[in-house]
């Protein structure tokens, strides 16, 4: 495995992850967050389209490989730090989120409570095919 | 310590920390990430402005304390897993970044290389009156 300078500016946790913030393109949502390992990152970087580490998985996801919902990376970003990715995504199909939203952030606090304020587009079953 | 229903809907992670994303709330733009306790998350809710934990001073984080860059929070979500919150903020100074720029993410990978693409507005020994 290569190891190009871009790459040792990012540091890995010490299980070798980094968490990584994917954000719409177009209107700045944030949709949802996982987690990197270099090889995750390479491959997104490589393809340009966001593959992450499955951590209740153990493997990496290249994400929308079931459901269709690639993202495609138009940026990546390195935080102050070097420990925080950010993605600028298209989207496809308009869901992030595996519960069918287009947000996993789709709780907002309201008055001492957890309120959710965004549709489910599609249920988990019809973007599973179960 | 009172522990409301919203809290409990809240994963901390095993040191008792969960990461908070901080988005401008006019431009959607991401300015940071830094990590919660429950207290600061606590504190966060009630005062309306951004408290975070510091890891590496191991103590809570009124963000601007120093600098007088607090973070007005507007709203704040929690993810489908509960181990991720956002918080929408308006940022004093239109600086959210120890060096000085408005956002932590000013590196952009661009040909193999991390390219900083936003100004520094302020040096730190201005932000810090040192």
């Amino acid at each position: 495995m290569t190891d190009p300078t871009w790459l040792s500016e990012v540091k890995f946790s010490q299980d070798g992850l980094i968490p990584a913030i994917a954000q719409d393109a177009t209107s700045g949502r944030i949709l949802m967050v996982a987690w990197m390992n270099q090889t995750a990152l390479e491959q997104t970087v490589s393809s340009g389209e966001a593959v992450y580490w499955s951590r209740s998985r153990a493997k990496l996801w290249h994400k929308g490989e079931e459901s269709g919902h690639v993202q495609q990376v138009a940026e990546i970003r390195l935080d102050c730090d070097g420990d925080v990715i950010t993605l600028q995504v298209k989207q496809a199909g308009s869901i992030a989120c595996h519960t069918g939203r287009e947000s996993c952030f789709y709780r907002v606090l309201n008055q001492g409570e957890w309120q959710e304020v965004d549709p489910v587009l599609k249920s988990p079953d019809e973007i599973y095919g179960k």
